[in-house]
């Protein structure tokens, strides 16, 4: 690596920061992360509390269950992180990870993908005062319409995406076009060896004949008819959405 | 807690054993497992893998970049993963992580934290192939409309979103209820104190008053009125779904 350091920076606001780097310590996104590709940075939320009890949340105004993070808490935590201390001067896109927010897609992924540092708010509890979210403009991502612990799973996720479409991070390129949501289906089903397996219950069961007909053709055109015939079955809101953009030659 | 064991298992089957617990070593996830309200057990697929070089992939037929996960290798390791050897005797779910699953919510991470064991499958690669999705009637869950580099960080979420659901794992029993996507429609904004707080651009910012005024009819017709506009604003594929429902009183 040249000496200018990672490209990509992720600065985690957690008040568990011993759950990073966790599952990204391994596998791609490790091997990423050793060779200064990325960089992880976590902040302890609690360091930024004012009082001598480390206090960082409160009970809600107007009442109800749980609690809520302060702002000046998390006001505090964010100009930490959004600061020239934490990584180069620059751009910093800052984002609380909520199942309020607009849900992460693949397209979301890949624009911050191109981002220099991303800030990952982690709330816990009820979730944080909307002051901070108005005085830092935060951007609310969603993992999906189900409800987490706190933001760090999805903290997890979101960059575990991010990584893997880094320059440099795949080792094969050419993989990276082919996958699901690229061009709006759900993958086509995989096959490898053997070509025909007999599975623990005495079944025997073969690979589609058409997969080792050496016909690229044929593959091509029986692989987007099982595309698009998934995408229908599970997926009718993606295909909706398919259907009403113009047609593509590769209809 | 009695001496019957933890009442909900998951059986991760994964080439990353190490990234598990990770983040479910902490806070709300970790402290139930050290009270043993749930278990984690980790296959290495890599165990379970036929020949001396411990392969688990291979290229796939009618060609195209990256690897499959041999069908061989992961029906050893979930016939393992489904046997009395791990946990006890009893129904076994088993789920396959990808993005071509249906999408999880929180009505099926509901329904999965009512299960005794769940079987949770990470895919590497380009996928897993098609014969042991058929084989173990495996039920295909996504995360969201992004890929991820495995299913590892997918696997990590689930189990986050069920475990908090367990009996004895929230605190505060009440707030289980009242969260987002319980009545169709997203959060709406909390406060706590300081009751009028100064950010650091030097903005006087206040609570709104009516959560202030102490009057609990007109805080919670504020706080609807305002999931209302939100859920509209950011997720009108939730509005269309609440608004085909037929009203509720509370309407």
């Amino acid at each position: 690596m040249s000496g200018d350091g990672p490209k990509w920076t992720a600065v985690v606001l957690t008040l568990f920061p011993n759950m990073f780097p966790g599952p990204l310590a391994f596998s791609l996104a490790g091997k990423a992360l050793e060779k200064r590709i990325w960089s992880l940075e976590t902040l302890d939320i609690r360091d930024f509390a004012g009082d001598k009890h480390r206090s960082v949340d409160d009970a809600p105004f107007g009442g109800g269950a749980g609690m809520v993070m302060r702002p000046d808490v998390l006001d505090a935590a964010l100009c930490r992180a959004k600061s020239a201390d934490i990584g180069d001067a620059g751009p910093v896109r800052a984002i609380y990870l909520s199942p309020r927010g607009r849900p992460l897609t693949q397209a979301r992924v890949l624009d911050l993908a191109h981002e220099r540092r991303l800030v990952l708010l982690c709330g816990r509890y009820e979730g944080i005062d909307e002051r901070v979210i108005e005085a830092h403009g935060l951007e609310e991502l969603s993992l999906g319409d189900f409800i987490l612990s706190g933001g760090e799973p999805a903290a997890l996720a979101l960059i575990d995406a991010c990584v893997r479409l880094l320059p440099g991070v795949m080792g094969n390129a050419a993989g990276v076009g082919e996958e699901s949501f690229e061009d709006g289906l759900l993958e086509y089903p995989h096959y490898t060896r053997p070509a025909e397996w007999m599975d623990r219950q005495g079944v025997r069961r073969a690979v589609p004949a058409v997969l080792i007909s050496g016909n690229h053709a044929r593959v091509a055109a029986w692989r987007r008819e099982r595309a698009v015939a998934l995408t229908r079955e599970r997926r009718p809101d993606l295909w909706r959405r398919r259907v009403a953009l113009p047609a593509t030659d590769c209809d």
